[in-house]
C-alpha cells in the first residue's frame, strides 16, 4: 500500500502524554476526590442512576500502581462522525493495555456501535495500529451513527462482552454517544455484568464541553483546516479585490466552528447561530448586517469581503424555524397530495401563499425563488421540510443582494457585488490530527486504559490544563452522569449531557464582538496558513484562540 | 496589523537559489548559446517581431559580471489570477535590484497591466517588501485582467517609462501575458524606447511549459492545497463509507490540476480533458465509465468513492460544444426574445426541442433539468450561453445517477448511490507558497534582475531542472519568441506562446493510465496532508509527481 511522506514522517511523531502519566503504568497511582451530583435535576438523575451516579471524581498522580493485577480483554468502537485524532485515542489505549500486559486484548468493533451489536470486529496488534498512528480518519475501524440505548440492545452487547471475556468497553463520541455510554454503565453495573464502560470526549463541532472538559477532540485540527482554508480564500479576496465570498461552515447546533475561524482569520463578517437566537434576529435583519459591511467597504473602494456563515443559522432564526412549521403543517399527509397534483410553480405558489399565515408568508415572500422551490420539492420520507440541506450562504448572499439593490436605488450604496459559496466540512474531520490533537487524543486514550485497570465504570477519560504544554496537562476521570441534566427529546424528558453553546457572555465571543466592527469595515484578515506538524512551537504547537480565551 | 504565527515565521525563510546565483551579483557572468527559432510558423512570426526573433538562448555562470554599470529603474506588474509565490518573484527582483545598486528602484504597478496605463503605482522599499516574503496573494500590488496588446496602449506605457526614467518592465503572468510581453518587447524595440521587457511563468493552472520552462510557478502549492483537501475528503469517505465524492477541480482548458492531484491521491476516478476530447467521448461514456467504478466498488461492499473533475471538462465533449453552439444560434440576438416571451418551462422545452437538430435534442434531454434551464436561463451579455458557471461536478454525479437507476432495473447494481459534490478553486491560488514555489519564485525574480542587467530584451526569465535540489539548479533566459507559433484566436492568426495541455503519451498520463483500473475498483486514496513548510526534506522540499515523471 502506498502512502504519503507526511504520513511515513507522522509514525515517527511520539505523543506527548501528561507529566503524571509518563513514568510507566506501575508508577500510576490514584486520587479520589469528591463525590460528584449532576450538572441539574440531581434528584431525577440520582433515580435514573442508581448504581453510578454521585461517584467520585479521580486524579492520576505519579506513584505506586494500586490496581488489582488481572488480565485485560478492553472492546473500543469509534461512534458518529469523523473528527482528527480518533486513531490515536485508540494507539494510546492500546499502548497502555499492553505496557500493563502483554497478555491484555483490544478489540475493535467495526463500523460503530453496530459492530458491538453485530459482534463484528478485529482484534488489534502491533502490526495493524502502526499502520494508524497519528493519522486522521475513522477508517482503522470504521465509525456509524447506529445508537447504543435500549435495553434490548444492551442485553445483546453485554452477550457479546461475555462471549469474549471482554471487561470494559471504550465509547469514543460525542454528546449523545457519551450519554448512551452513561446508560450503558448503568445496565451493567445494575446487571452485575462486571464490564465497565469509559467515554472519550469527541466532536469538531466544539459542543461537547464543561468545567470538566476543556474541549473536545478534533475541533482544533478541524478548525485549523477551515482555518487555512478562509485565509486562503481572504487572501484571494484581497488580491483580486471583486468577491465577496460567503463560506459555511460545519455546526449544526453550535456556532464554536464558526467562532474559533473568526477569531483565527478576522473576516469581515461572521454569524453566530446564538446570537441570532436570544436577539431574535430576523432574516432581514441579518441581511442588512451583512449589506451594512459591504456598503461601508464598497464606500471605501473594497468591493470585497468574506462572511462566515454556521451551517444551523437559518434554524436558530425565529421567524424561519416558524415557516418551517408552518410548511411543514401544511403538506402533513395527504394534504401534500394536492399540492403536488398542481402542474406550475406559480399554480404551487398561490396555493403556498393561502396556506401560510401572513407573517410566515412574508418570510417566504423574500427567499430566493430556488430556496422557496426547495422548501416546497425536497422533503424528507415523512414530508418535512430537509433544513439541513438550505444553502445558507446562498441564502443569506441572495437577500444581501435584494438589500444592496434597494440601497443602490436609494443612492446610499454605489458599489458592486459578486458574491462566491464555499461549504466547508468534509475537508476537516479527517486532516492528520494536529500536534495538540495527537497528544491529546493519545493521552484520551491512554488514561482510558488506567480508568479501566483502576476498575472505573461510567467515567469520560479527562485530560485537563490544555491551554498549558503537554508536561503540566493533568489525567483523571469524571463521572458522566456529573455533566447530565433532564432535557425535552423528541417529547420525553432524558437525562442527556448538556450541549455546550458558545456563551454570549464567555471571553472567546466578548473578544469577538469586541473586534468585529473594525474588522467588518477594514480588511483585517489574518491568513493562519496549512497545518504545521514541524517547526517553532509557535507554529506546530498551539491550540484552538476559543481555549486560549477561556483559559487566559 | 496582526498576522498569523506562520506568516511570523515564514518572514524568516531564506528561499534557495540556484547555485551559480549564490555568490554576489559582481560573480555573475553570462554565457551565450545559440540562436533561436520559434516553436512554428517560423516566418511568420520572423516577420512579426523582426527586432526580438531569433535571439540567443543565455545561461548564467558563475564568473565575472560584464554588464554595463547603470542605475536601473524598474517596473512590475502581477497579471491574471492568483498564484502562490507571485510576492517572492517580486522580492527576489527587489533584493537582486538592491544588491547591484541601493540607488536603483523598483516601481510596482497596481492591480495588473491597468496600473501600467494608469500610472498607478508605488516605490518598494525594504519595510513594505518585507511584510510580504513567502507570503501567498498578490495583495502586495493587486492583479487584474486587463490586456496589454494595442499599439495605443504600448504608447502609453511608454510614456509612463520615459516619465520615470523606468529601463525594463517585469511582466509576472501567464500565456498570455508573456505573449504580450513578447509584442510590448518587440514595440519597445522597434521604437527605440531603450525599455527591456522580462517575462516570468506564472499560473496555477500548469499549461505554461515547454522544452524550456519547466513549469509555471504556483502550480506546485495549489496542487498540493488541492491535495491535502482532496486527500482529507478521501478519508472521510473511506471512514463514512456512505458517500461519492465529485470534486471538481480548476483548470478551464488544460487538465495538468486533475491529473496532478490524481497522481498525489489516487482517487478511484479522474477526468482528463485532453483524453475526452481526443477520444470524443459522450456525456453518457464518460457517465458510465463513472457508473462502473461506482458498480465495481458496490459488488465488494464499498458504497463509497472519490471522483475528480477538471473544470473544463464538458467544453471538451464534442457533443455537448455541439449543443451549446447550437443554443447559442438559436437565441442569438433578437431570436431570444419569442423564447424570452414564453411563461413557463415547458413551453420553453418546446421551443428548445423544436430548434435544436436531432442530434443536440437527444444530449439536452439527458441532462439534469437544472443545468438544462441554466443553459437556457443565463446568459452573458452577448447571448451565450456561460460554460464556465456549468456546475459539472453535479452534471456528472447526476448522469450517473440516472446509469445506475438502468442497472438497478436491469439488475446489475444493488449498491446506494448518495453523492456529495464540491469545488477548489480559490482555496488553492493564495496559500503561503511551498518552499519550492518560495525558492523557485524568488529566484525566477532575481534572475530577472540578472536578464534586466545585461540588457536582455523580450525574454523570459528561466529556471531549470527543477527536480534536483536547488543548488543544482540552473538560471538563464530564453527569448520569448521561440516559445511562440500562430494559432487562430476570435477569428484572427495571432503570435502566441503556445499553450501545454496534457500530453496523452507523456509520463504523467501514462502513469495514471497504468494504475487507474486498479484505482477505480480499489481503495488506493493516498493523504498527502497539509503542506509543510519546515521538517524532514521529504514532506517539505519535494515538488510535483508531474515534475518528478517528466523528468525521471
Amino acid at each position: 500500500m502506498k502512502i504519503s511522506s507526511l504520513q511515513s514522517a507522522r509514525y515517527e511523531y511520539s505523543p506527548k502524554l501528561p507529566g503524571m502519566l509518563r513514568h510507566g503504568i506501575a508508577n500510576i497511582g490514584v486520587q479520589e476526590g469528591e463525590e460528584t451530583q449532576s450538572a441539574a435535576d440531581q434528584e431525577v438523575i440520582k433515580r435514573l442512576f442508581p448504581n453510578t451516579y454521585g461517584k467520585k471524581e479521580i486524579t492520576f498522580v505519579q506513584g505506586e500502581n494500586t490496581a488489582e493485577a488481572k488480565k485485560q480483554v478492553v472492546g473500543v468502537i469509534l461512534s458518529g462522525g469523523q473528527a482528527p485524532g480518533g486513531h490515536n485515542v485508540i494507539c494510546g489505549l492500546y499502548d497502555a493495555l499492553k505496557a500493563a500486559n502483554t497478555e491484555n486484548v483490544l478489540y475493535g468493533f467495526k463500523n460503530g456501535p453496530i459492530g458491538l451489536i453485530e459482534d463484528d470486529y478485529l482484534i488489534f496488534d502491533d502490526a495493524y495500529i502502526n499502520q494508524f498512528r497519528n493519522t486522521g480518519g475513522f477508517d482503522i475501524i470504521g465509525s456509524g451513527r447506529t445508537k447504543l440505548e435500549t435495553n434490548e440492545q444492551f442485553a445483546i452487547v453485554a452477550d457479546v462482552c461475555k462471549k469474549h471475556g471482554i471487561t470494559a468497553i471504550v465509547i469514543i463520541g460525542g454528546d449523545d454517544s457519551n450519554t448512551n455510554a452513561a446508560v450503558l454503565a448503568e445496565y451493567f453495573a445494575a446487571h452485575d455484568t462486571g464490564v465497565q464502560v469509559i467515554g472519550c470526549p469527541k466532536t469538531i463541532d466544539g459542543d461537547l464541553k464543561n468545567e470538566d472538559i476543556e474541549c473536545s477532540f478534533g475541533f482544533d485540527t478541524a478548525t485549523k483546516t477551515y482555518s487555512e482554508i478562509i485565509g486562503n480564500i481572504e487572501r484571494d479576496a484581497n488580491s483580486a479585490k471583486k468577491y465577496w465570498h460567503f463560506i459555511k461552515v460545519m455546526g449544526r447546533s453550535a456556532s464554536h466552528v464558526a467562532l474559533e475561524c473568526a477569531l483565527e482569520t478576522q473576516p469581515n463578517i461572521c454569524l453566530i447561530s446564538e446570537e441570532v437566537s436570544a436577539k431574535k434576529m430576523s432574516l432581514s435583519q441579518i441581511a442588512d448586517y451583512i449589506a451594512d459591511s459591504v456598503e461601508k467597504r464598497a464606500a471605501k473602494g473594497m468591493n470585497f469581503g468574506v462572511a462566515i456563515i454556521p451551517e444551523g443559522v437559518v434554524e436558530f432564526v425565529p421567524e424561519f424555524s416558524a415557516l418551517i412549521q408552518e410548511i411543514n403543517e401544511l403538506l402533513a399527509g395527504s394534504k401534500a397530495d394536492a399540492f403536488n397534483a398542481l402542474a406550475t410553480w406559480s399554480e404551487k405558489y398561490a396555493f403556498i401563499e393561502k396556506g401560510l399565515t401572513k407573517e410566515s408568508m412574508s418570510v417566504f415572500a423574500i427567499l430566493p425563488e430556488n430556496i422557496q422551490q426547495q422548501l416546497f420539492l425536497e422533503r424528507d420520507p415523512h414530508g418535512n421540510v430537509q433544513v439541513s440541506l438550505i444553502e445558507s450562504e446562498k441564502l443569506f448572499s441572495a437577500l444581501v443582494k435584494d438589500k444592496l439593490d434597494e440601497r443602490k436605488k436609494a443612492g446610499t450604496y454605489k458599489g458592486k457585488f459578486s458574491a462566491l459559496h464555499h461549504f466547508l466540512g468534509y475537508e476537516g474531520r479527517c486532516a492528520f490530527p494536529s500536534n495538540f490533537d495527537s497528544d491529546y487524543c493519545y493521552s484520551l486514550g491512554y488514561n482510558a486504559f488506567m480508568l479501566i485497570q483502576y476498575g472505573y465504570n461510567g467515567y469520560l477519560s479527562k485530560i485537563s490544563n490544555l491551554s498549558n504544554p503537554a508536561s503540566e496537562w493533568t489525567a483523571g476521570g469524571m463521572p458522566i452522569t456529573k455533566m447530565m441534566n433532564i432535557e425535552r427529546r423528541h417529547g420525553e424528558d432524558k437525562p442527556v449531557i448538556k450541549k455546550a453553546l458558545v456563551e454570549l457572555d464567555g471571553k472567546p465571543f466578548k473578544f469577538f464582538e469586541a473586534h468585529r466592527e473594525e474588522w467588518a469595515v477594514e480588511t483585517s484578515f489574518v491568513y493562519p496558513g496549512a497545518i504545521q506538524y514541524y517547526g517553532p512551537a509557535e507554529v506546530c504547537d498551539i491550540t484552538t484562540k476559543t481555549l486560549a480565551l477561556e483559559h487566559e
